[in-house]
């Protein structure tokens, strides 16, 4: 993919100077006056427009490494959550049905054929289930490239049905596994840095998990320095979907508001593909997952949210939407200062 | 005032009992899902009602200290915000619209007759101005007690017109200073360690500021120990009538969400004026004046959202309305675990 663009450096100032001469001290918005700045700069427009269709797309699938431990789940609940997404009985759907963001959910990789299920939801199906990747790579490179294309094709049709603002989510039993791989092989950092409790393992279970994503990471060697070659080891077809996604974002100048673990590692990959994606992009939570953090830095992103959330769905980034209105709200509708009447 | 009843501890159980059985990984949910539990609590309501109807009252008010020093902005920008609140364009006014909580300005103690506002903004008006708390007493005891019993008054009449959810939100330069001087107050601390920099003084203002604040705790003396005298010697009317706002609402069994340091020193004054009142409160942000994190910990608070927001008005507790209500949400709409199809 081509470099992207940045968010025109002139819009932003003139959205800094708007802010500046609000009726409101200097600084006193704190994270809301940078991320009107943010938005204005992204849509090019001073002052922003309200942030209306917000669009977010769950890609889900299967992991391999889900038989070998590393979850508190087992891998039915998968298709069992796709199912209560399309119902919207999921956490995600009740924030998004809040605050009137739509949500699709897409069958990338899950390892059930999701029988009476609208065919439209297996669309940009690459296969089921991943590889184990502490054992073999997560899938082929032609299902990689398939995968990145899947997500650029999706964010095109978001964008053409009016998104001014995406959002990434996921589902799948294991996903926290490669994820946590991914952000290791980018970031050239030890397992143990990355690996947490996911939905909810042991001590034990945990000290495992470190060893199956060192070994994941041992057996992709030299491999990690390729950005394709990282996601078809380490990854997942719904992992590079997402990837994909965001990169065609950027590419197209919409902004993407990140959820948690498995939304960061896609981003992370998403710059790596596309340089200069991340940015478009802003952190909607600070989960509990430590490998999140770490990719937050990297990508030089504060979250808007600190919440302890660690659900995934895209619900930490849903439940940051209304935060990230009010930005360019503000911006937009605050007096100025040069109004006030001060007798 | 009386005891304060605290929310229906079988409820928080029954909450939290819903909370474990919906279709989310244990703790997944994080501080939304704590949050959800003292919705439901304070409701007496499992699942709880959505939180529709949401009122703030702005309490504004002039404080003799301005005149010595102690903030960036002239005493002017009182009245002039107050005629910005009522026009519907400072920035609580715009988060209050998104939201769709309204917002009902009060001049308690303006330094200003406020010609051709509407009547019933001064309806409980106290006095005009407070005493510089440094030199003399903020108002008389009857003065205090005239503005606790207005706060209440208005509390009454906010939870008849439907209030499931109360903010108070705060205006008047100078208010940081009296504020800090009922934290440090409450929790026998020195000025040092709750004096900040309000709406942005430089360090030599700042360093003159904690010395007011000395010396207006050293004049207040003994009295600290009694909450009526506490604020007669340091508070204002408007502080007063926002802490009887908040005794009133918890007496009456309606939740409150707190804002940054005015509201949090009324809160801390209600809890001294009804013991109990605490339970009913929720923190919806930090700010960066270091006494509302002091308050905060002793009202055993940890606010929804961390912005670094320092506008007052309301504004970071209105900020967060649409987290709380997104908590209630959740554990009202979110499927059970025991329903998933897992084939």
């Amino acid at each position: 993919m081509s470099l992207v663009h940045p968010p025109s450096a002139v819009v932003r100032a003139e959205a800094a100077e708007r802010l500046a001469g609000l009726a409101i001290p200097a600084g006193a918005l704190g994270r809301l006056g940078e991320l009107a700045v943010w938005v204005a700069a992204t849509q090019g427009a001073v002052p922003p427009e309200p942030i209306e269709r917000i669009r977010a797309v769950i890609f889900a699938g299967d992991h391999g490494v889900a038989d070998h431990g590393v979850s508190a789940y087992p891998k039915a609940v998968t298709p069992a959550m796709v199912r209560t997404f399309l119902a919207g009985r999921a956490g995600v759907s009740v924030l998004a049905a809040q605050h009137d963001v739509t949500v699709r959910v897409l069958d990338i990789g899950v390892d059930d054929d999701l029988a009476g299920v609208d065919p439209a939801v297996q669309a940009f199906k690459i296969r089921r289930g991943s590889g184990a990747i502490h054992l073999e790579d997560a899938m082929t490179p032609d299902e990689t490239r398939a995968a990145l294309d899947a997500g650029a094709a999706v964010a095109v049709e978001e964008i053409a049905a009016g998104a001014q603002l995406l959002v990434s989510g996921d589902m799948g039993i294991g996903n926290t596994t490669p994820a946590a791989a991914l952000i290791a092989a980018s970031l050239g950092v030890p397992a143990a840095d990355v690996t947490g409790r996911g939905t909810g393992i042991d001590e034990a279970a945990l000290a495992h998990k470190i060893d199956l994503v060192q070994a994941a990471l041992d057996r992709a060697g030299e491999r990690v320095d390729d950005s394709i070659d990282t996601l078809t080891a380490l990854g997942s077809p719904d992992i590079a979907a997402a990837a994909g996604f965001m990169a065609a974002a950027a590419e197209a100048g919409i902004p993407v508001l990140l959820d948690g673990l498995i939304s960061v590692a896609s981003a992370l990959m998403a710059e790596r593909i596309a340089p200069g994606a991340q940015a478009w992009f802003a952190a909607g939570h600070r989960s509990t997952e430590p490998a999140q953090a770490l990719a937050l830095e990297k990508l030089g992103l504060d979250p808007v949210l600190d919440l302890g959330m660690r659900l995934g769905e895209g619900s930490g980034a849903v439940a940051a939407v209304p935060i990230v209105r009010s930005a360019a709200l503000l911006l937009r509708d605050v007096a100025r200062l040069a109004d006030l009447d001060l007798g």
